[in-house]
């Protein structure tokens, strides 16, 4: 699919300033995945879909995790977490993408999990560090990020999850299992 | 069994400082136990072979996390979290206590679990707070034990985690299930 077709297709799903996000996700997977040798256009199929479920309703949203295959324990956590399984879910549905790989790049673009793809990691961290992004701690995990994919992505989940302590916030397990699971694989 | 047998029991396991740590848990377990309702020669008991094996040999720890029935990821962390669960184990065998709940107490106690017992948090809490203890937040924590058991130990937990993310250490998943388990409790 080519960019501009996809972006048609994600646009009126979305808010104006987060379809602006979305296009800045884009540009910065693409350069993360020319750098670590990620496949481009996978990189690029997933960042243009990854918030596409973000706007819908919360009881939809609700209803796909108990009626699919998706982790019921979802509920049990802050709905801000749902839009990436749901979104994998409906991109396949009604974009008709296929391909897992890119399917699950945008399913854990938000948690993060053990034993993440290259792809994922790509993901997940242009969402974290693309250039309209401003809170403490993402200066650092930019520089990074042009040194060391992993190392880059430990550091977003660390400051992810002392970011959700500070405010007395639960911690999805996925979260801290890519916490874990990178922090063997940087130090 | 009585707490002088007990202690008899357990003090050729431990180096002195720490045999005078587990008295003082010992007190503490039973004065939480007291006040919260909690059955206070299980407590007792508990308490007194916490620490049983402390000071077991790592590659015998290994040993028994590989041969029996104990969950094999602990071996992906960091050894000082085995003697609880080996513990646990090696109290059954050697000592003969049966009680499940009793070890139960003693496998969690460093790490904590999802849904502990009342049992299981007030070994857990003595083990952090017993006035030997001196570490940045353990007052608040020990106040807080006089109000609310459920409170104080996601404080202890919140501490915990804090203080391993601070040092770049990976965290036990079953530290993380509590302290979201136990948030759920107390906001």
């Amino acid at each position: 699919m080519e960019r501009n077709e996809a972006l048609a297709l994600v646009e009126p799903h979305l808010k104006a300033v987060r379809f602006e996000h979305t296009k800045r996700v884009v540009d910065t997977a693409i350069n993360l995945a020319e750098q670590y040798g990620v496949d481009k256009q996978k990189a690029e199929l997933a960042a243009v879909f990854h918030d596409y479920a973000k706007y819908r309703d919360k009881q939809e949203m609700q209803r796909w995790i108990e009626q699919e295959a998706l982790p019921k324990d979802l509920l049990d956590f802050h709905h801000e977490l749902w839009h990436g399984p749901v979104g994998a879910l409906l991109v396949k549905r009604e974009i008709g993408i296929t391909d897992q790989s890119v399917l699950d790049a945008i399913r854990w673009h938000t948690t993060g999990r053990a034993n993440m793809t290259p792809l994922e990691k790509v993901v997940f961290l242009a969402d974290y560090i693309e250039p309209g992004r401003d809170f403490p701690g993402v200066g650092e995990v930019r520089d990074q990020a042009k040194q060391d994919l992993d190392r880059a992505c430990w550091m977003a989940l660390k400051n992810t999850i002392t970011f959700l302590m500070s405010k007395d916030a639960t911690i999805y397990p996925d979260t801290f299992h890519a916490y874990n699971d990178l922090l063997r694989v940087v130090e």
